[in-house]
């Protein structure tokens, strides 16, 4: 299992969370950054859990993937399941609902992602893997903790224009204009909006590996720009996708008898 | 002047230097990171000199600059030049030349970038400071440690397919179809490539900052995709876009009677 997330310090959080969970603690609770060597990214290991932060955005991410891919390849790793866990804006859903991706769009909602290589537009498909998704949903239940959703997740290339913010240092469009948008979205399926999930489906997918999204939303875009919760209540939202995918790992080991 | 770079350490390395150049050391060599309660950016300050992390990648810089600027116009700062201090590839010149942002070009080598914004395209000029390139290229000729070039540099989303790379975890094209689509840069006035300077020079000209983008090139590459030269001679190389912007703001607040 590999999970990736942005943050250097949540994938942290995460291989200490799944330790506890899959009775692997180290008894100094030391997990070294296996990439300690840069500080562009962090990567952490604990049994069969491979953790890893990508930073902010499709750029960013894909040099990870390119460099992680290479490394799963020369480790002759079989059977890889990966997660995105992360956390996102929603549309028409409570904060703290979980989004589980069926597929990522591009900011005029098509499952698309497009790169340009030597100058020419390459497209590419943003499939991820249902029955992951589904499984995930049902693993979600079975938690009975709180609410998970499969739809679809719009991946931009920017947070404050890209994401119709009305906060940014620069904003060309009204309130209405931004409402019109989101509800545009809605209409097409999208429930929530982060900036990393196309690449990661189209990367995962070339490569044959078992893919999923799975986002926390922060806060509901229809009503805001900015997050209003308090510190604790936004550290327990962001703390869901861990507890789900940490569930999730644990019983897939548990129904393979591996633990 | 506020100078932004990719890596976090690299602008804490930044600020000890500037302040060194400055005279402004502090006597126990302490410069906290005044955004430490996140691990997403850095931002150190010493005088007038402000030092922030940006990642990698264009969403990346997108969104701390929307941040930094709006905390600029909070803090009722005028006449700011800034200026990214970072790393490239290089076409056509030897590794530890300097470039200096003539015009940021896409990877069709137009002087542009785009955008989308609530689904429709928006394009936006990357306009650089010429007075401001021609200051620090002079500034590079009297320090003559190095050399430096006024040209245009590639930005691109990619760092693998993107950048017509052969060791990527995927690549679909041939040797000579890289070698076609570099000469095909190197024509069009391309002389280094790297991944923010088309949003940072398109984000500063709408907010009327003075902006240039200095870049190390670490490798030429018609001649290859990885670096080959060792830690310590590669560690030199990063350093010279520090040494030269260092010099550059001490000559300006020398010449304006500042320090």
């Amino acid at each position: 299992f590999v999970c990736v997330g942005g943050s250097p310090w949540r994938m942290k959080s995460f291989i200490e969370y799944i330790a506890g969970e899959l009775g692997l603690e180290d008894p100094k609770s030391e997990y070294p950054n296996i990439c300690a060597g840069t500080d562009r990214y962090a990567m952490y290991k604990v049994g069969p859990v491979l953790s890893v932060s990508h930073g902010m955005g499709i750029p960013s991410i894909s040099i990870m993937l390119h460099e992680l891919l290479k490394l799963l390849h020369h480790a002759h790793c079989t059977d890889v399941t990966i997660i995105r866990i992360g956390t996102s804006g929603g549309i028409g859903l409570e904060p703290g609902t979980i989004v589980i991706t069926k597929q990522s769009v591009d900011a005029t909602f098509l499952p698309k992602f497009e790169q340009v290589i030597l100058g020419k537009n390459v497209v590419r498909s943003t499939d991820l893997d249902t029955e992951l998704a589904e499984q995930l949903l049902q693993c979600s239940n079975r938690l009975n903790q709180f609410k998970s959703v499969i739809a679809n997740t719009m991946c931009t290339m920017d947070f404050y224009e890209g994401q119709a913010r009305l906060d940014g240092a620069f904003c060309s469009y009204t309130q209405e204009d931004k409402q019109d948008y989101l509800a545009k979205a809605y209409a097409s399926g999208v429930r929530n909006i982060e900036m990393e999930s196309s690449v990661f489906a189209s990367m995962c997918k070339l490569s044959g590996l078992k893919a999923a999204v799975v986002c926390v939303i922060l806060l509901d875009r229809q009503k805001g720009d900015q997050l209003s919760g308090s510190h604790q209540v936004l550290h327990d939202l962001q703390q869901r996708p861990q507890i789900l995918v940490g569930h999730f790992i644990k019983s897939q080991l548990e129904s393979s008898g591996k633990i």
